[in-house]
């Protein structure tokens, strides 16, 4: 494809793209497909000869795009609501011209160091010590599993099994990161969460002095703030007291809440995390940059390196600086992206005034919503909101709840997604995405109480409250 | 940012895109900087107020791009080169403002099934089995690295230490995937090569009766097809055979040379690859996709299943569909971006018979500058020419090589790497980048020439051979 050809076909695609943002809530969230649709549609076989890219481009608009779930609609209020905001997708347009692959400082100086600059500007807003070394992961599940893997190094050899903590309502990639590191999965320990479903400390060190007097070896803890559930934070401090009684590696999962400390009303929730030997948050959930970017602190870089680089460089990378960061020394993955670019775009775009601004108008709908909902005499709210996720429940049964959110995403126009709290079933909307107005936030509400089944029409069934 | 604005800025930075694809060539491959040179130039702290879009590109053009090495140049001859193609970056285009997240099936199935058909088209003229199962990940590394916790979990609980088996040359990812792993540092076993660079069967075999009989358990063998320093092949047929009767889980290394596959006269690489339990190979290297997209497959895609996934989904995965393939269940990863359609882009824009032509055509050109070089009396071939990479030397000593290797490179007219081979530092001429001409090579050929000190200089050092 000749740079002329790219031109016109990267105009082409840049129409669709705006058309796209401009139109997307012409889209169905949900798509109306069954698993195998696509397969069922494509060519079993891939082309002999090559295709024009206006075919391609009209199979992706017509087959693709309508089969896809549209996360970057801002009425997608799912499991986290994020987004994809102009500038970040910018940036991620002019790093795949260029395909940097800054693995060493050598191989890109000005991608590793924009890697450096911009969690520098970020762990500044958030407030972070200046201690923590930042470094870009895919995903917090990556960036989790790499603290564990720390924390392992950092244990030291034993033939004590090594134990990990974390609290019931940890995200899934907490026991997949511990799993991945070899820990036998016996040997993740789920603490108990208290009422408003924080970890209990008391439980965390109950556990841990049981382990020990049975002969394991605890090495690591794994708070939250902000759980998937339902956003709740563990209590840092109390947790961080603990892991230095006992020597535990201390990961802090902030994947969702983590951004909000740039707000000064939650700075408070980052507090006791300057005892953290890790902290990790999703710029690519609620901070309008383009999955997958997420950051990574920690204060012990040598630790991941130490578990992890080779006690001489190969011979083929033989002439790469050693006077400077060569960052997939930290990593397991050797390439990378040039990640930093699209986290520098959007910084810089918004500012930090601008990026507080939105996350409070987030906070804000949610508690509108909330207050709608806890107001309504057939709803009820099933956990604080503390950030700009809603946990809520119809008065009913769980099935009753499970077919209400069918219901809402049934038509398209809202996606919303499920959980678990106290044993019931409740549903969860979160707010993240860039675009999405109060209007969004009202007119679902209105689209939640328009598909609530009349009472009378389910007489056998009792509210359970 | 709202769309119209999106639309403007984005079409501004296609045309840069563009420019930058056919302006390529004038740019300095090497950067001319020092470690600490951005850092010291942008500022210390992030902008409290947002900033215009056109100030954040001025920077782009004349901060950022200056100091990148230039991996999309067509004189980029280090390492592994490669490409981002204009199809490709259309794909990573279009995927940044879609930000689909197929973790499940239900959260982006055309995304989800886009992987399974890609990945299955490029299996079908790779000549592999259909029972391999197909996925995505961002480098070789990761796919390693998952491979061996396959591995792990493969060989079961055992108390005896794990060994892993691989090359002397193998790539560093394989050390790396081990000791994230958890394998100890002193049980990955780096097996002798022979003259051409190859894992010597023997003595695999030897160190895994050694092995055994010391009471270790050995539980993978990883042998590279391409490896980094020559592009050397490992006898994988009788590698199988040993791994077979042992009961090590085969991971294959294919991430250079696998595309080869594709062409015919190059099929014959992956004999032995259908008892492979593993294979990787890299699309970001010889197949014109941006980076990252590592194509991984699996006979055993169950046992990365019971590895990672947990005995019931978490509360807040209720309702995913469970007759649906949901690609995170086989990762460390839980989000996933869609990577699947920029390869789906690029192999419909160039089909098969597009590849393979390409592919011939690095491979003709490697060879018509190993004859130039193997003609020229000051110069000797270091390995066979197996695929598109020449290893090379300059005749004298280690020194005169070295500074030959910085005097090309210090030109920023082309970038090559070194290695060494058979105690020696040699010169490592990669060509892999779709937009590489003859002409490129033979003046490169011209350019290294040039630079090859006067016999009569270097008086007090004898040539070493």
């Amino acid at each position: 494809m000749s740079p002329e050809e790219f031109r016109a076909a990267a105009h082409q695609a840049v129409d669709w793209m705006a058309d796209y943002l401009r139109d997307i809530r012409d889209y169905p969230i949900l798509p109306n497909v069954e698993p195998g649709d696509l397969i069922a549609r494509l060519p079993k076989q891939g082309p002999e000869h090559g295709e024009s890219i206006d075919a391609i481009f009209e199979d992706f608009r017509n087959v693709i795009v309508p089969g896809l779930t549209q996360w970057n609609h801002p009425r997608f209020f799912a499991y986290f609501s994020n987004s994809a905001s102009g500038p970040g997708i910018l940036g991620e347009m002019l790093a795949a011209v260029l395909n940097a692959n800054p693995m060493l400082w050598k191989t890109g100086p000005a991608a590793a160091e924009l890697e450096q600059i911009s969690l520098g500007w970020l762990r500044q807003w958030l407030g972070l010590p200046e201690e923590f070394f930042g470094i870009i992961h895919d995903t917090a599940s990556t960036a989790t599993f790499h603290a564990v893997v720390a924390a392992r190094e950092a244990a030291g050899v034993t033939a004590a099994p090594l134990v990990l903590y974390t609290s019931e309502h940890a995200n899934l990639s907490v026991d997949k990161a511990a799993l991945a590191a070899g820990v036998q999965r016996g040997n993740i320990r789920h603490i108990a969460i208290d009422d408003e479903f924080r970890m209990r400390p008391n439980d965390l060190k109950a556990a841990i002095e049981a382990d020990l007097a049975a002969g394991y070896k605890p090495f690591c803890v794994v708070p939250t703030l902000g759980t998937t559930s339902s956003t709740s934070l563990d209590p840092v401090p109390e947790i961080a007291a603990i892991a230095r009684r006992h020597n535990l590696w201390l990961h802090v999962d902030a994947a969702y809440a983590g951004p909000a400390a740039i707000l000064d009303e939650y700075r408070y929730i980052f507090k006791g995390c300057e005892l953290a030997d890790s902290i990790v948050l999703n710029p690519h959930k609620w901070l309008f940059t383009p999955v997958d970017l997420s950051a990574f602190y920690t204060r012990r870089p040598e630790v991941f390196r130490k578990a992890l680089s080779l006690d001489q460089a190969p011979a083929y990378l033989l002439g790469a600086s050693t006077n400077a960061v060569n960052l997939s020394e930290y990593t397991v993955a050797l390439g990378r992206r040039f990640r930093a670019l699209k986290l520098w775009f959007v910084l810089r775009y918004y500012g930090r005034e601008g990026i507080a601004e939105i996350l409070r108008g987030h906070v804000r709908m949610a508690r509108e919503f909330a207050d709608r909902l806890a107001a309504h005499p057939r709803f009820e709210l099933a956990a604080p909101v503390l950030f700009s996720l809603v946990c809520f429940r119809m008065i009913g049964s769980d099935d009753e709840n499970r077919e209400l959110l069918e219901r809402v995403n049934r038509t398209g126009k809202a996606f919303l997604s499920g959980t678990v709290l106290k044993g019931r079933f409740v549903l969860r909307l979160s707010i993240g995405n860039i675009a999405t107005t109060f209007e969004d936030v009202l007119e679902t509400w209105e689209l939640i109480k328009s598909l609530v089944p009349a009472p009378q029409s389910l007489p056998d069934d009792a509210p359970e409250r």
